[in-house]
């Protein structure tokens, strides 16, 4: 098998409706004339084409453009409130859920205690009524559910949806996510990483022109998600990006959850500095403590974020070595509650990284804080219901 | 500018003639009537189409297949003598040259010392000269030459085809190679890294089925090539793979030739493993002497291989953990001399890889051994020349 074909394959005709809405959405074609002139058909295939993306609510005639000669044309604009997405980002601890329109922006949102280790039915019972309920509240109609996207705090096989030996998620190993709720919307239903949905979210709302970014979620443990190419990087098991059981130097004591010795998680996540920081008799227990210290100014958690980012920092560097991003995002509550942290990580990465991989490397923080994880799950969903294949395969089904 | 305009814009017609050769070339439509069941299109068209490739003599028509009830239909073959390709894998001291053909199968090939700090004049004088020469020896023209490919010892931009300050290259950074060959052959001409292009080789002839591939060659130093949903990682500056510069721990003193201390290269690398037999009253000055001493079965290169090899596999594992690939295929004369380097890497990359990164994970070496990088080199040229964008327009520029 050659890997030619597979592209061949899952290519539609660059001509095909849902290439058209490919070409309205990104700005490139957005008038029929234009269209005809990129995809090389006739006036009145465009015009047809263009019908049914209209009869679907996908575009919109936006008024007229500006003359070039004759007739002013008509503008075509992609409607992202064509449909909406259900969103959820759920962490070991703590979720949050959303409505988005078609452009990955939020129509309503929450945030909750959610305790990710009360199992698969529970969670997903919970995450379900939240969906209605929020749904409700936009005033949209079930029938308008285009997709859902959820995100979940350990690996995940992405074509199935199905966690896989998730560490802190008792009972969800092998359970099949997606079921339950493409049984009650009928649409597409994906499951990833939380980490992954983060990146995914970065690099759509601040990082799109950007092919290879990473972003390091610095929260109670430490993970990583890749964009390669311009793609999320899931690897063979979906295991790609865990980059907190990496072993660091100097640490040969710190016994990591994972049951090894000296992972930097085990010294430089949240939970390993509230270790640290109650062992100095501050009142510390978990990384939220971190944060609320970080954030209270207490000068000995400044001096331990530094020292983690630092460390952090070495492990970074192999990674820049490695896949040379353009763009390093540092996210995850305990990094956004303080500057010592990212300080920490740019000393060791522009010491210990190769010159050529640091020359236009940037070393930033999220952007989008605790909502990279809902715009993410809303970008990866959107980029598949509206790819051009599926486009057209509704558009088909749809066709009298 | 979104993702996928990217997409469609470099996507031809799926029924384009190019397209159609892909089909042809995979196996997955050899016939004119499975071309016009896969592409949807009208049996004329695709004739009319599969013509243009047999005149450019791309295709061929290869005898009759069996019948399904009606006439006997003509099988369609990809014609891998319609061209040839120009290959170089250059070392530090050492050079082999190709000329293929369009399955990436050498011709004739040789093998010659060629020192690469003598700069990108005499280098690539050189190298032209053995082309001119190869291609005589095939009795193949000039004008069959589809395209060149060459591989070099550092990172190179490759979109320009231009070293970016290569360590062990003085006199080439910034040089542009691709234009010499451009002129004379007035065909394509790809320049990578040449660990870049042993990946690319394994991938081609060894594992095209796996999407995510490490390969990782151990000769004087240290370097690494990874292939991601089964297309070479190159990242922002072309400068991804590079792990020998990661640091280890507990070799404060080890010094590399990049400046840093500790460095995997300093410990693991050909050059560090001369200098540490050397130490140890053996007469070694290069990864060449380590080579002579381990296949001269030497007790001492064998342990310090192992130990070698538990070193590198520490870097490895995070690797592993990070990209998460299906396949690691270890390289390099270093690697090719010993089952030791190979034993050190298994103990370290099963010991500290996360279990699902490694549950499935292939840790094998080199199948085709000094070979992989002009196999390589012509895989990836292979790839551009017949890749349905190229070859539709290179028909529609021959078309009458």
């Amino acid at each position: 098998m050659q890997v030619m074909a597979g592209t061949v394959f899952s290519t539609p005709l660059a001509g095909s409706a849902g290439a058209m809405l490919a070409l309205i959405r990104s700005g490139t074609a957005t008038t029929r004339s234009a269209l005809a002139q990129v995809t090389g058909l006739s006036r009145s295939t465009v015009s047809q084409r263009v019908e049914a993306l209209i009869a679907r609510r996908l575009v919109y005639e936006a008024g007229d453009g500006a003359s070039t000669g004759g007739r002013r044309p008509t503008m075509l604009a992609f409607n992202a409130d064509a449909g909406v997405i259900l969103v959820g980002d759920l962490g070991a601890t703590h979720g949050r859920v959303a409505v988005t329109d078609l452009a990955a922006d939020p129509l309503v949102e929450m945030a909750a205690e959610v305790d990710i280790a009360t199992g698969p039915d529970a969670v997903l019972g919970w995450l379900e009524e939240t969906f209605a309920r929020l749904l409700d509240e936009t005033g949209r109609d079930r029938s308008e559910v285009t997709g859902v996207g959820i995100g979940l705090p350990g690996p995940v096989e992405f074509a199935t949806g199905t966690p896989v030996s998730p560490p802190i998620m008792p009972g969800w190993d092998g359970f099949a996510v997606p079921a339950r709720f493409r049984e009650r919307y009928g649409v597409p239903v994906l499951i990833d990483n939380d980490v992954n949905i983060m990146a995914a979210g970065e690099h759509w709302a601040r990082y799109r022109h950007v092919d290879d970014l990473m972003f390091i979620k610095v929260g109670t443990g430490i993970g990583c998600g890749i964009v390669a190419s311009g793609r999320l990087h899931r690897g063979a098991q979906g295991a790609a990006g865990d980059l907190g059981h990496v072993q660091v130097a100097g640490y040969p004591e710190a016994l990591c959850r994972c049951g090894n010795l000296g992972c930097v998680e085990a010294v430089a996540g949240g939970a390993a500095l509230a270790r640290d920081l109650a062992a100095l008799g501050l009142d510390a227990s978990s990384s939220r403590d971190v944060v609320r210290l970080a954030r209270a100014g207490e000068p000995e958690a400044g001096r331990l974020l530094r020292e983690a980012g630092r460390v952090l920092g070495e492990v970074l560097a192999a990674a820049v070595n490695l896949i040379n991003p353009a763009v390093l995002v540092i996210g995850g509550d305990v990094a956004e509650a303080s500057e010592q942290l990212l300080a920490g990580i740019r000393e060791s990465v522009y010491q210990r990284s190769l010159p050529l991989a640091t020359r236009h490397l940037q070393i930033v923080r999220s952007g989008l804080g605790d909502r990279a994880g809902i715009i993410g799950a809303a970008s990866m969903v959107i980029e598949h219901v509206l790819s051009p294949a599926v486009v057209d395969a509704q558009l088909a089904a749809a066709a009298p």
